[in-house]
């Protein structure tokens, strides 16, 4: 076992607090990573605050991990100490996965989430990334290049792979058309990503408050889903269309701007359900689909995909100390676009 | 011009009534067909009691026609007098589909109907095949094959292509697993067709008192769906549902039945909005789509699948002068599976 120090939520109505506890010592196949940074992902204050139920604490959130391999189990073939590295949104999987016979591990039973879950063992709770060190299999470690700075690499782990997930699945590139419903965190990756997978990306947001920022991210057009206008004019203009939002917006209106086959994927979660007509779908062929994260496989082909075209988040450094006032900033859409912790602050 | 007669709803609370109109004269490239038989769809009761709204009265309902050819344009090349053809959902369409530079005309603006619709001269209404005869372009005019018995062919201009069309687009075949949802006049055809493309169908109906024709149409399986059971039981079982109901069902609980990556594809069109929960689609990259009828191509594409695999529907024949006692037992789901009209009777 070894000592760690980190920030917990103790309870959903607590504000996070410095809290100690203990990792277990590597084991064969297990690799332990010094924590550089740790992004700040939406889905970390719904867990704090327990918002989608089911919540265990103390908890020690964070699945944006960065950072350096410090050690490793005698089985470990792929890392060697020194080597920069970053852990995602799971840290395990149901054994058939772990066996690898699937490559969709992460819509599988049995998946060890990076906090706020338990071990394959039924029972030790998994502590996250906001954390000066964590143990992992090293079958979900993932390389990170060595041309990307590493702190505003940590949003790859889990923003980053949750927009290029679906834009490859749905073939976004060349020729295609394809628009991003919100322009926060998991947004304005899916505006980077999918420009440099070569499709001609338009954002729709509330306002264009962020218009500029749009563009500069990658955007060739920028809508205000305010102004009825909007719909109007991008009637069946899309193939695809992901949407980020974790608000309940009125999805058949979104639908109406994909062209015949077109599809919208939700990645983002809305707390509540969300009226849908099926004429919505029936006319024009079209699909909504989900998506959520990728696999270790798709998610290191997605940080080589980053390292080659020079992409990382957009970022607002914060010291462990200021991640309240963070959790309230992202709360309000605050921040441009991910604030990532310096563990170094810790 | 011709002297036709019919069968009319002459407004949305009356019962249909007969009725006396004209057609126009066949043009260069218009046929004649003589209807022998004319298939009952819900939709037909949902238009003829402006359920839908904007209905216009008069209106001959019928979309689901069969018939022989007994005159026809000098610049008809695809049929000749005697031939037994069909016609669906649709007499015309947009200019640029009627120039055939697309395929899935029954998606784009300027559809013209076969009935309870205006031709393209904007003003024409449209009248359907409850009536001894009817006037078409040659391009939306369909081959009947021969080994077919006429009656029981009508459904297949709707009902047919309406579960072809997705089952053919979300590649049901040997080693898929289907389920259709509701054994009906749509649902019966999608189990036939389901089963002679090679995959393994699965009814799932509200309960088990159609399950003996559910296994004889060609279902592996039959499960009641009002039995909670089922749906633990069935739990990422198959790849592609089909949805052939028109009510509101809790399609989050259907999408639970999909394996990852499944489709669930919506043919009927409930009234109301359905409220779903986003993560019914992200737990397993699930996929809800809609589909609405088929192409000329791909209508005529069914027709000779069902040529060659003998497919016709399960049927009732009626008189015109049942019809309005038809459209009670419609609505009441008491019909094994479609009610044709013999019109011969009018």
């Amino acid at each position: 076992m070894s000592k760690a120090k980190g920030y917990a939520a103790l309870s959903a109505k607590a504000p996070l607090t410095p809290y100690s506890f203990e990792r277990r010592a590597p084991g064969q196949d297990d690799v332990v990573i010094k924590i550089a940074y740790c992004g700040v992902c939406h889905s970390d204050i719904h867990q704090a605050r327990d918002e989608w139920g089911g919540a265990m604490f103390p908890m020690v959130p964070g699945h944006e991990i960065v950072g350096e391999v410090v050690a490793k189990g005698d089985g470990v073939t792929q890392f060697n100490v020194g080597d920069r590295v970053g852990v995602g949104c799971f840290v395990d999987s149901c054994v058939h996965c772990a066996e690898r016979d699937v490559d969709l591990e992460q819509y599988k039973e049995g998946l060890v989430l990076t906090y706020n879950s338990v071990e394959r063992d039924g029972k030790t709770p998994t502590m996250g990334g906001y954390s000066d060190h964590i143990v992992v299999k090293q079958g979900y470690v993932l390389s990170v290049p060595d041309n990307l700075p590493l702190d505003a690499a940590a949003p790859l782990l889990c923003a980053g792979i949750t927009l290029y997930s679906p834009l490859r699945h749905w073939q976004a590139g060349p020729g295609k058309k394809v628009a991003i419903i919100g322009l926060g965190g998991l947004g304005h990756m899916g505006v980077k990503l999918g420009k440099a997978m070569g499709a001609e990306m338009t954002v729709l947001s509330q306002t264009l408050s962020k218009k500029e920022d749009g563009l500069r991210l990658g955007a060739e057009h920028y809508y205000a889903t305010r102004d009825p206008a909007t719909f109007e004019q991008l009637k069946s203009t899309f193939d695809l269309i992901i949407c980020t939002v974790g608000t309940e917006i009125d999805w058949g209106a979104y639908l109406s701007l994909l062209k015949i086959d077109g599809t919208m994927v939700l990645v983002g979660l809305p707390e509540n359900k969300v009226p849908l007509h099926a004429a919505a779908l029936i006319g024009g062929r079209r699909r909504l689909a989900g998506s959520g994260i990728g696999s270790i496989k798709e998610t290191q082909e997605m940080l080589d995909f980053c390292g080659e075209h020079n992409i990382v988040s957009d970022i607002e450094k914060i010291n462990i100390e200021q991640i309240n006032d963070a959790y309230e900033r992202v709360v309000k859409s605050d921040v441009r676009y991910r604030f990532v912790i310096d563990m170094a602050s810790l």
